[in-house]
């Protein structure tokens, strides 16, 4: 019924979030073709080790090589954003809030080459959002990065289109994964922070320097995302007032839940230019009180009231589905 | 910075859910010229006590006027809808389940006219989905109907935009806030069904025959609409198995708090076929467990995992909300 389009891309960054790219990628293709109309075409991968490019588009067998190690072009990452001929670079590489590289200059590149970028690198966005946004613009391409803020959970894009005519007036939510998961295990089995941060570790959950994460970094990046990008502010994330979780004791939590709260880290935005990340009492009944892993926002509108969306907040594939979702937005509306 | 678009629109049917929408395209008129570029005229009013008309657009003073009963032009909705200029027709006559009428004739004759089509009415949708999408697209005209399920809660229009890319396994949910407030206050203050359900009368929050609502009925017809426009079966709410909860006594929601969970009036649909609305049992810690009139759907996806979506699921602003982002959607894209 669609007509069909071949979409050339590259993927920029090759470790969890752009595997799960391609990965996905290769196994929709067909269903793309006939849901979508698109024929998307991995033409170029590169990560720190180098770059592989095949303008007819990358073969299975062929990301398989470039994953274990074998690297075929003789160019750099930027040479190949510039060089190969491609519509859209999806940019993966690792989140950097220090000063946003390499992704802002992957991202500048690709779109002074002339081609869209979606992306899920957090650093670029919470640093120089502004500048990113009217170089898009005034190249006439799109800049999306859905999977930035809440991974799979749709937000920037379900404010913007599903909630067009709305005012938004706040955003309140549980943007961090990790930080939920050690809070809810601190209150249902009454453990000291330390402990449950240890058993996070070991399970995956929190990473060796947690410091990101339980000092309510991550959740400010994503705030500030938001806040760029839905209240049209232009701020960094250090302009965030941030408290973290490694205060809170087992005894809170329990005297909260007695009296009918939960304590969660909540990233908190809205339109009188309060911008603030700390741990708060929720109501027990309230749909923001999620628990493990989970990530949720509230969005307080004029018309449409309170509208809550939870979601897995990481992990690959997830990831992977944002980015994919963004594709499609780009070409298939 | 956008061009400025003109777009005239018939409403159908005014009462609280069509004034509704008239109060809202006045009251945001410029700033959906300013941020849509939509330049949104009602040039024609119809309900039951007859029709006005203002080729130029309507003013205020001219649907107050209509409103309260003064009626200007001599001639019949279908008429209106074949003869008055406009590009984009608001249906929102109240639901009939029965043959879906007034709303499928008022529908069918958009569509031949040429114009796009808007709804609240749960009717059509589900009885005649796939002959009226057909005709939507025969006539290369839209029919958005956001506002039938879950009032300003966005969920089509989430799914096909915002998890475009993911195959959807099941969605679920409570879609009716009268059934979830009954049960909520039924399980808070131990009070059988009679009673609540007279309280619920009372404030406004249950119908004076609540049949539709207690029965499931309602839900059934909401979960159709989501069977066809998501799954793409071609079902009536007659194909639903359907049990209310008119028989949950406060006994079995004590019995099922005090093992960890809530009894939910839950709407389900999969893409194995499975078409269901009964009373189940939902953990108290779930996404799903939500109080008072609230409405909720969690969707099951392949990439995306679970996605659920919290909102208020009736009220005229509400629906007034998502005819709003459902106009919005077929121009400012």
């Amino acid at each position: 019924m669609k007509r069909e389009r071949a979409v050339r891309l590259t993927i920029v960054g090759f470790g969890h979030v752009g595997g799960g790219v391609a990965e996905v990628i290769m196994r929709k293709h067909q269903e793309l073709k006939e849901i979508y109309g698109l024929d998307l075409r991995i033409v170029g991968i590169a990560d720190l080790k180098g770059v592989t490019i095949n303008e007819k588009g990358l073969s299975e067998p062929e990301i398989a090589k470039f994953r274990d190690g074998s690297v075929l072009a003789g160019m750099s990452t930027e040479d190949m954003i510039r060089e190969v001929e491609h519509e859209l670079m999806v940019e993966a590489t690792p989140t950097n809030v220090v000063d946003g590289e390499p992704g802002v200059t992957h991202i500048v590149t690709a779109l002074e080459s002339g081609r869209h970028v979606v992306t899920s690198n957090k650093g670029p966005l919470a640093l120089q959002y502004r500048r990113l946004t009217e170089l898009a613009e005034r190249h006439g391409r799109e800049l999306r990065f859905e999977a930035t803020v809440g991974g799979a959970m749709p937000l920037i894009s379900m404010i913007r289109n599903n909630l067009a005519g709305n005012r938004i007036i706040s955003i309140k939510g549980i943007l961090n994964g990790t930080c939920n998961y050690i809070l809810t295990r601190m209150g249902e089995e009454n453990l000291p922070y330390e402990h449950v941060l240890r058993e996070a570790q070991e399970i995956g959950i929190a990473e060796s320097d947690p410091t990101k994460d339980v000092e309510g970094i991550d959740t400010a990046v994503k705030l500030v995302i938001l806040a760029n990008a839905v209240f049209d502010m232009d701020v960094t994330y250090r302009d965030v007032k941030v408290r973290g979780i490694t205060e809170i004791t087992p005894d809170a939590l329990k005297l909260a839940h007695d009296a009918g709260y939960a304590i969660k880290l909540i990233g908190d935005v809205d339109d009188e230019g309060r911008l603030e990340v700390a741990p708060r009492l929720v109501p027990l009944g309230d749909p923001l009180n999620v628990n493990g892993t989970l990530n949720v926002a509230t969005i307080r509108t004029d018309l449409a009231g309170d509208i809550t969306v939870i979601g897995k907040g990481a992990g690959p594939i997830e990831a992977a589905s944002a980015i994919l979702s963004d594709i499609i937005g780009i070409y298939a509306r």
